[in-house]
């Protein structure tokens, strides 16, 4: 715990300086001000996380965590577990979903074992293994305390590793069969939302496989009773160790004052602890885009994000997150390479006077 | 009218057979199936658009149509008509947010004189001007039934001119000081919609700007009173002629079945211009992002699109669009690169019936 409080404690605000001069830039940039919305807005951000006026993203990697989930015995998904392990050789072979649009988007994608079931061995993938897949959540806690700060602590050493090899922005992914179940657990736990209101189809089950998600997430909830204020507990109890190794990523990303741009609804439950464990570390998140599984949008509502894409996805992986990483630096480039006025000797707005006197 | 009648009845359907085939291997790519929603969708698009089941996008271009409109004079745009011509040296010279969008997703911008009111004289500049600026439509016809013809024919050629040089996808975009107020009064036309209901800010007027806005439409719409189920008529009334030139770059896109990625409110008004002239060109169209301007989820309604990107963006240039085809390569990728559950030997989704039995 020692660790993870002083990995909190290095999280603080974003520079108000070195954004409002990011500001005063981009109302000098040939476009009327505001006009490019979300763009604007982003590279004002990252201006303030990265204390650059004209903040440069230079090497995107997205981190993919995966691990396994006891659970998933109690017939949560419409996959079963062994798609866990063999969805992170797809991984390895590029041949996956995640694969392709990071090279659409030129970012490195970076593959960790957290808690796969099976022992995979591959140079390609981060062996980093806190334990062989959760525990059954509906009989047992999913994990130890000291496994769900291990898990958290795992992620931020994996994610500090990629900023010292020049990581100038990350992605957060995940693959982990059943993993909609714990993220709803979460999600529930912390929030005190009923599943009813917030459980998804996740990979495909229908709708008698739903009402039977939300029993076991109802009755999990209701014998481990996890303390809302405690996301340690909450992890422990209902988590994943991808979730928590996530919410790790995003801690170190904070910490170290790179931007984080969170995917879907997993990588959301990840975001959500992290913004519990640490509220300022929502100053560096980023999402991306918003995900079919209902409780997506409670997430990003109750951690304060706005998603950018609409797009009906629920792959996970990071697929929307590296989609939204090429938003992001889009909007880097903008302000780094945008004339203004007086470069293009274009005219500026006419004063609201002139405008009325005609 | 006989080219523009030859060149609507080149506009067909998507092909059925290549669309299924798509769909199915879809279906057959390691991920749950529908799972990457708009992407999917997408990809099944483009094999209809294109009669290809692994669609590839190779040279990407967004033409940008300038013109300038009469109607200034009445006091409707924050900035002066000069920033027409001066932002289209400023396209030529790459610092504008098209082109910091178009690099960042490797397209090439067109940049179009359809209708400026000053002379221009680049070479980068393709010389197309159908008249120097429209008349004011406060106090007359914008243009004449002919010239509104000939803006679409022009906007067609140009289309016709950049598919021979190998564009397999366009994207429009347009630069015209004062343009959302023909958008308005088009959108008002062709939809018996006041306009106070659809009416914005445009580059940012006031509240008592857009008050004398509305009014300067609402009283050309009743001076003029063009004939809604008569595109052209709406067009030379209240139009401008970079939105009758992207009428035509999607009609021609559209014949020869290219994807065309439409940008903001003033493409979309384009856009419905279109599709007036040529329901089928629909089809054709992909919406990129959903503008600030409030008419512009009328038109998306109205065409029948849903945007991707929710950026609070309101440029135009096509910086939407440019940030669009890089989604619809993404998709393009997708269904080209992925691998299928066999070549990854990944297992497929349980019978649901299994799924029960847990």
């Amino acid at each position: 715990m020692e660790k993870l409080r002083t990995l909190i404690s290095e999280i603080t605000d974003l520079d108000p300086q070195i954004m409002s001069e990011a500001k005063a830039r981009q109302d000098q940039l040939t476009k009327p001000q505001g006009s490019l919305g979300v763009l604007e807005d982003l590279s004002i951000k990252l201006a303030g996380i990265t204390r650059q006026v004209k903040p440069k993203i230079a090497k995107k990697v997205i981190i993919v965590m995966a691990g396994d989930h006891g659970v998933v015995e109690e017939g949560v998904s419409a996959f079963p577990a062994e798609v866990t392990p063999q969805m992170v050789m797809n991984f390895v072979a590029g041949g996956a979903g995640i694969n392709v649009l990071s090279r659409h988007v030129g970012a490195e994608v970076v593959i960790v074992d957290i808690g796969v079931a099976a022992e995979i061995n591959h140079p390609s993938v981060i062996q980093a293994k806190v334990r062989a897949g959760t525990a059954n959540f509906a009989k047992e806690a999913a994990m130890s305390r000291a496994e769900a700060v291990q898990s958290i602590l795992v992620g931020a050493e994996i994610a500090q590793q990629e900023i010292d090899k020049g990581a100038t922005i990350l992605g957060t992914g995940d693959m982990g069969i059943g993993n909609t179940t714990p993220s709803t657990a979460i999600l529930s736990a912390l929030t005190n939302t009923p599943p009813e209101e917030v459980c998804g189809y996740g990979t495909g089950i229908d709708d008698h496989g739903l009402k039977h998600k939300i029993k076991v997430i109802n009755q999990a909830l209701e014998m481990h009773k996890p303390d809302a204020s405690d996301p340690i507990e909450v992890l422990s109890k209902v988590g994943g160790l991808e979730i928590g190794g996530l919410a790790g990523v995003i801690l170190a990303s904070a910490a170290k004052r790179i931007p984080i741009v969170i995917d879907g609804f997993i990588s959301g439950a990840a975001a959500l602890l992290a913004s519990r464990l640490a509220p300022k570390s929502v100053n560096y998140m980023i999402a991306s885009h918003v995900s079919v599984e209902p409780g997506h949008k409670t997430i990003l509502n109750e951690v304060g994000l706005s998603p950018m894409l609409h797009m009906n996805m629920r792959l996970g992986e990071g697929t929307g997150a590296a989609l939204g990483i090429s938003v992001v630096e889009a909007a880097s480039k903008i302000i780094n390479e945008m004339a203004t006025f007086s470069e293009a000797s274009v005219s500026e707005k006419k004063r609201l006077s002139e405008t009325r006197e005609k």
